[in-house]
């Protein structure tokens, strides 16, 4: 779409069935759009169960970094909706698919250091590479460059590549033992996403973002950063799930991630809900910073109410 | 001077005598030029000495926060140089210079957060500031938002400015609040200095610049950097010590921060001395990332062999 195009407000029920049949692949943003922190959004359960009963294919999309995506099948469940790990894309799986499929790293061979917590581990264990770092309560301890058990006996040479996320233990050991491996040429840097915040429980906290620039600055390296709305995510998904661009739509409550990765990937079509941080006013915006959605619609769960009767 | 002007070397007892009848007032970098670490440089306490007995005002510049002035001059005592606080500036102090005489934040009215060592607080409480924050053990304790003693009762109203520099002890409690503080319209937003690494006993390590960058990056705001290169370090020299920039002279070991820090600040000189990182042929390069220096010579003791017959 060209921005000369208003956006479509999803009003009525023939442009939900239009809506619904343009498209084979849906994928979601969470939090803002299936749920609000705890707390799920209206008729999520019935619009997800509808889409999987027309054969719809289903892809859960999140830049939290801090859970697997077997950690976060039990967030769903939590709220009653089943869903299997292949259906969900967390950035930090996308960065190990990144760094398997596009940097060609090889399990059980090349190592990784992490920066960042189990969710990053966890998806490198489970695709078979070794890694170090991440949630080794050692790097708890105050940094001391001669006695630290990562640095003592030189660094590990099959180490290839940093991946580097939000940490909540984020300490000067972390840093500094990272910060050596960025130092060697032959060593890779991936973040898992650039978001500069993390809001939490009304309060806007430092994101992945802010720990990857710090890296960033110390070694003089840019990442390549594998979360939304950077082509990294979802070249890892379409690399994964084999899905069709044309006719694959991108559901969010972000226009600077969630639109931005809609439009940046060429997909086939993008709906934004205001059910999360922006407002009907903002989704008609034209501005160098984002782009405007093809659909908006108050919730996703409109989408059933439209479709039930 | 412009590029096309090479740097003189100072290699005779006139050379020598000419260069310091040009100046009233001396700057010194520390590291690389009066000492390498733990070891003095030949000759340092003569030429330091002979230019005192000259009448010269010296003043050692540092962009080193972690130790306040009066910790520093305990390691020129060390080396058996007596220097007084007065005769130092470093970024920490610098900071807070640039705090109450730029900013013009009040002493014992406006508080100041402070991300950092004790270089900075102990500045701070010098001058009659009240600080929050800083080397505060309770920011020791893993973060939560809803227990952490400086957000359970809502931020300080009357923190008017966030002076981030270099912490060994960094973690999620001291990023989260400083955050938080600096959300805030009317916080200021103050770093020591922008250096993005902290070579330390043979390992680059993470420096002030990477953790002031991280909290740029998450509040998404520009700090106002006080070190060398930066101008805000000059003028609180100037500021402070009242001196005449024509009859000054930068002296340093490196060409993009000393000779940048002289140059920028059209100060009467530079000197550069070759005991630090740069060489002869660095010294002539032409680049746009640093100025030549107006001066150059082996090591600063050189001055005193030379002078001393």
């Amino acid at each position: 779409m060209t921005a000369t195009e208003d956006p479509i407000k999803i009003t009525t029920k023939e442009q939900a069935q239009e809506f619904l049949d343009s498209f084979d692949t849906f994928l979601f943003d969470c939090d803002g759009v299936l749920w609000l922190g705890t707390h799920l959004l209206p008729n999520t359960k019935e619009i997800l169960k509808m889409l999987e009963d027309a054969g719809k294919n289903l892809v859960f999309v999140t830049n939290n970094s801090t859970k697997s995506r077997k950690q976060y099948t039990k967030k769903f469940a939590g709220f009653g909706i089943e869903v299997s790990e292949e259906e969900i894309f967390t950035s930090g799986y996308a960065a190990a698919v990144y760094v398997r499929d596009f940097l060609n790293l090889q399990p059980g061979k090349d190592k990784i250091w992490v920066f960042g917590e189990s969710g990053i581990g966890g998806e490198l264990t489970e695709m078979g590479f070794e890694y170090l770092g991440g949630e080794d309560a050692r790097l708890n301890e105050p940094f001391d460059a001669s006695t630290s058990p990562f640095l003592v006996d030189g660094l590990d040479k099959d180490v290839k590549c940093v991946i580097a996320g939000l940490d909540t233990k984020v300490n000067y050991h972390r840093l500094a033992v990272s910060l050596q491996y960025l130092q060697q040429e032959n060593v890779e840097f991936v973040g898992t996403n650039c978001d500069s915040t993390f809001p939490q429980k009304g309060h806007i906290l430092p994101g992945a973002g802010s720990m990857v620039e710090s890296l960033a600055t110390s070694s003089g390296r840019k990442p390549a950063y594998c979360g939304k709305p950077n082509m990294n995510m979802l070249n890892s998904i379409v690399s994964a799930k084999k899905i069709n661009k044309d006719r694959c739509c991108m559901v969010g409550d972000r226009l600077n991630t969630d639109m931005k990765f809609g439009a940046d990937g060429k997909l086939g079509g993008t709906l934004l809900v205001l059910s999360g941080i922006e407002t009907e006013e903002r989704a008609f915006e034209i501005s160098p910073d984002h782009p405007r959605p093809r659909y908006y619609i108050e919730k996703l769960g409109d989408i059933y109410e439209l479709l039930k009767n």
